[in-house]
């Protein structure tokens, strides 16, 4: 018995994603198949490469991640399976895996073009029901990675900005502002000086300083603070409120952060 | 082991869809209850039920679709469970399993009255929790369809509109608006013309025809497109964007399609 | 195999909520976990009781209920497991749990805080995944009450404003709006006269009374009716729209309520 996440930018108002879920289901019975968001903003990559890479390693090894975010569908794009240390993925190759595959060793890549896996005469618009899902589902059921396609050596990347150090601060960006409003930066605690509460953020074009702190009720309600969030990166947050909203910030925005040793 | 999928207009805010789960898993503890979606506007029972009728085929037969789109809940109308050739379906009798009922065979239908499947005391507003539910566990559970109620010769139906044949153009008109913006139109591939790519599409009081292609983004970024969709009716779209808000597109819009052969 | 609910305010549309159903299949492979929703108003402690006491008693006994409204975390609020005659309780104690603590018996509460249960290296800023989820999933593999920390004698209490009895009328308030727009109210059927469906509510500084029916197609479409709606209390709807927007309201609204006996 395996898990199947899914991450898509699908919404769960239409029939998408619960289709996708009859199809697994038909070819792999014993599969558990588990959310992982489906509000990914439409065709956004970065968006969906980043939540996949927050979330995938909290579930237990042997998990099958079916990602799709794909504007691309139909056209020629690859499509691929992955197989890591501890993982498969399968999704299109875009570059929505690679923030994940960067923190796995990558074992082997196969292009999905074995259409016996495939449901009949696929569509060229809905590859998640067609093509990604009965793969991961027959994957799931002990199809070895080799049969569904020739080998591949490589697969798109996306990187997200990486931190500067420009003296004595490190310059980073926005990269995702999460439901309750805090911006998370590209400044991990391990490129970007540790995960001291000790230190201070300045957002560019804004006053003051936000100070670092452990936890977001560590200043006043309505006040700025800046922790190390549980994704490990720097999040800027507003107790009790929406920081992207209060302080109107948004995936790009520059950061300085300082760290006082 | 059985899978029941829900679709309802209960949203996923409130504690109803959840509470219906517990009553299903209390009555049929394997029963494994998947989610088709919750987001059908409240009361839309065209909307429900072509979303039924899009996804119900894909999973695995033997399985029980429930659906709750019920505006005339606690009223005079009937409650049903229906089985048909490959699965069975529980819901209202307003019409809302007729999209889906038109395509497989129906084998019996049962009005539901037998009180000992219900739970104690219904109440008259969330008959989803109190009747439908318990009812598709216990059919789940192995309950004989016919000890739920007295047999019906036949239910509500809802017809979509039809495409009408006009001096060698399809009419037809825009029936659902998906979470992408792209408007599915009533053209079937098999009843107006084929599934080819060759033709295009002229919306009512819009310039200029829209070309027929075989996916989204086989046109640039920004341009309208028409594909025959993974639902098999034709789709207007715009490549990377909303139709719907770039056309104006809404349920009802009227559709012209000219088919080159 | 047990079941183990979900009801937080982290919405859908991040990982947060999938992390955690990972963290729980990795300690509980066997565990179902079922989402009773994510949409609670962020950091709104009573609608979160509200939605947990409307529906845990739904599920068969045994059912863990997880529950994360939680905007004191990281700060010095106690992590709770409380055990009830019937059900588990795992959050924080502020409160959010105690509506429905009130309505089964309460038989030991402990203090999370035996490490050897949570995530290694627990971030203070999402104790949802490090700290709550694999506390319920270690409670679901048949880890003791008593190994999670020390006895507790009692929990933060929330309670719902009382109804009052004045000069033969219940005056009441507004105490949750759901996705259709109905205004439910403290107005319980026990604790306010009965269910009868005689008598009327009046809105304070609205016009005419409301009258109560058995539901809410017993009124032309587009009039306002009360019904004692399926949690046991009263509830202010209009047919077929939102009696919220029609009507204008809103948690707090005082209502008057007049039984005919």
């Amino acid at each position: 018995m395996s898990i199947i996440t899914l991450t898509t930018d699908f919404g769960t108002r239409d029939w998408f994603v619960g289709t996708m879920k009859g199809v697994i289901l038909g070819i792999a019975p014993k599969a558990q198949v588990i959310d992982l968001t489906h509000e990914i903003p439409p065709g956004d990559v970065q968006a969906g490469a980043f939540a996949l890479a927050a979330a995938f390693a909290y579930f237990p090894p042997g998990t099958i991640h079916l990602v799709v975010v794909d504007p691309g569908v139909g056209g020629s794009r690859a499509a691929l399976v992955v197989q890591t240390r501890h993982y498969a993925f399968v999704g299109p190759d875009n570059g929505v895996l690679s923030l994940a595959l960067d923190r796995d060793q990558i074992q082997g890549i196969r292009r999905l073009e074995n259409l016996r896996y495939f449901l009949q005469a696929p569509s060229r618009t809905f590859h998640g029901r067609d093509i990604f899902a009965p793969v991961a589902a027959h994957l799931s059921s002990g199809v070895p990675l080799k049969a569904f396609g020739p080998a591949v050596p490589a697969c798109q990347r996306l990187t997200l900005p990486n931190p500067v150090l420009v003296r004595g601060r490190w310059g980073g960006a926005v990269v995702y502002v999460d439901r309750f409003g805090n911006a998370i930066t590209n400044l991990g605690a391990e490129t970007s000086g540790g995960s001291g509460s000790s230190g201070r953020v300045q957002i560019r074009g804004r006053k003051g300083p936000i100070p670092i702190r452990s936890h977001y009720g560590a200043v006043p309600p309505g006040r700025p603070v800046a922790v190390w969030g549980s994704t490990g990166f720097l999040e800027i947050a507003v107790n009790g409120q929406s920081a992207a909203e209060r302080l109107g910030l948004a995936c790009g925005n520059p950061v300085w952060l300082t760290i006082h040793l």
